[in-house]
């Protein structure tokens, strides 16, 4: 049994989308049905319908930055009701028993979290995402959103916020802490608000100093082009923290010098080629590197509550879903400041 | 003022060592003097005299794994008194200021801490090392050596011990975790003993199965070829933490792949060249990998009394002045089975 909804819909890597219905599964006793207000923009949504991330599957609907209301509940869901605040980010299921999962940390299932969309579920059905009208997903992975925060600057917390959050929660930034944020864009923007409602001291280190203005608004008080070689003689050995959201290659060791001793560097971009490390760079001053993968549910939760809080929400631009290409094209441009948002209910059941 | 001492002095990078005599400060009221029984070869001592890591003051006395007995003691000195069983490592002074040395991490010292060998102390004078019949050294960096531990055992402690114990006790070696060793030299032969007596399951990863027996001996569970891809499948997602005392060029996303969820690798080896990094084997797990160089001297002496207490010592080959220039051959061939360390009654005042 199946329910159909509006959707964005790319039907090969090269297609782009088209407006159309998809069909989704009728509520099982646990799952939430959705109506999206609306679907930020990852950048993983445009490597994997390119097909840059290996082979997706069509016709695809990304998105997991979701953000809307509850349409409708299964008999046995408890957590929500109709007309509740809600989101989904990068996860839809995982197998709720191995170890991962009973320590909150379904992203890392051992079994294999299923992501929201370009995967198959437990059930074998491919997944779908947020660039669509309504969504489908266990109470589980539904995730509440608190009054004040807007849906809209919410939507991107849920991959963007929950991305950046855990790597400065765990690695400590706080009060008395140096953290420097790596990168201005919709990973970078949401770690520098995050890490100043943290009670960190921020910089952001940018190629240049376009978005200068805009990083000491979110806080950061100081800012230094990443283009200009004076930046890494002025902050060696400055932070105790480096939060990297970007994706390009990278002088792994020049950042690495500008950490304190015991500093860490976190990557959460992805860069497509290995880089080259000088273990040295490690191993003066027990510098620490390390990744990190979004979060569990019950982080991403925490997180909306102290965005909440702090009242904090992505800096997003709304569009309507015929501009989707076009903002696709500025993501891949570094042209966003700092993260699109598509309004779904400007999707259409077909062209 | 000074006086002398029988030492092996080196007079260039190519001109081996000599036996001859060199001139040690007269006790400062805060000295110690020890007569040196043993002192180990640690291959930082070839790099240094060989010049692999930069110019060299010659005439050069290297060493920093010293064992012995006090000889003298300055005036202010109260933690020693003569004949008390002491050691020296790789410090011998630091500011003792700075927030680093305030938390006995001396090895950090903002200063600058002074090496034991080939390094200027505050007051200018070039330090020389162990391989003499006699050092000198603030009793702030002097170690007790606690009974239990044959001096000739004692000596790679300071250097080797301490090196492998920092980080393992740093990141978590305990019951409950499975440890993998990379490496059967110096310091993984010593990684692997406090790994075994810290409570942990330990794997041994060396080149070849040739020294298998000795790992078990030290209390390895496990010891794989990493010449043999099968290991690399076998044990993927394995362990709780790698310590890695390799420092030849490395498949670092190989080892990263052995590594749980949230598993650490260490890196106490130095690779002479860049290694390379592909971020996605650190953010697919959110992995940690780090360096880590020597440790404190509270630190230090907290190990040798773990040592002592569990009955661990380096498994050594006591070797007379004159085959230290064999024995450096052999270190670097990796046939020494674990540590050289030299007899230093068996130096004379002249050749």
């Amino acid at each position: 049994m199946t329910t159909t909804t509006p959707a964005l819909i790319a039907d090969s890597a090269s297609s782009g989308f088209r407006h159309g219905t998809i069909e989704q599964r009728d509520l099982r006793p646990d799952d939430v049905r959705i109506d999206v207000a609306y679907a930020g923009i990852c950048h993983s949504d445009i490597h994997t319908v390119r097909e840059e991330w290996g082979t997706a599957h069509f016709p695809l609907v990304t998105g997991h930055e979701i953000a809307g209301t509850v349409a409708a509940v299964g008999d046995a869901v408890t957590k929500y009701k109709v007309g509740d605040r809600v989101g989904v980010g990068c996860l839809v299921d995982s197998c709720g028993e191995c170890e991962m999962c009973r320590d909150d940390h379904e992203n890392f299932c051992t079994k294999g979290s299923v992501g929201t969309y370009n995967d198959q579920g437990y059930d074998g059905e491919w997944t779908t995402g947020g660039y669509a009208q309504q969504v489908v997903a266990s109470e589980r992975f539904v995730l509440g959103i608190p009054e004040g925060i807007e849906l809209s600057q919410a939507a991107p917390l849920l991959c963007a916020g929950i991305t950046t959050y855990t790597p400065l929660v765990r690695w400590g930034a706080g009060p008395g802490k140096k953290v420097a944020v790596v990168g201005m864009g919709g990973l970078g923007h949401m770690g520098v608000k995050i890490a100043v409602a943290l009670g960190a001291e921020v910089t952001v280190l940018s190629q240049t100093l376009s978005k200068e203005e805009d990083g000491r608004a979110f806080g950061a008080t100081d800012y230094r082009a990443t283009s200009d070689e004076q930046t890494f003689k002025d902050l060696r050995g400055q932070f105790d923290l480096i939060l990297c959201t970007v994706s390009a290659d990278l002088p792994v060791d020049k950042y690495l010098r500008l950490l304190k001793t015991f500093g860490t560097f976190v990557m959460v971009g992805l860069p497509e080629n290995p880089q080259a490390l000088h273990f040295g760079s490690l191993i003066m001053g027990d510098k620490v590197m390390t990744g990190s993968n979004i979060g569990g549910i019950k982080g991403t939760q925490e997180m909306l509550d102290f965005c909440a809080e702090h009242g904090i929400g992505a800096t997003v631009e709304v569009i309507s879903a015929d501009e989707v290409g076009d903002a696709y094209d500025k993501v891949v441009g570094s042209k966003v400041r700092y993260r699109y948002v598509i309004d779904t209910s400007t999707i259409t059941p077909a062209a």
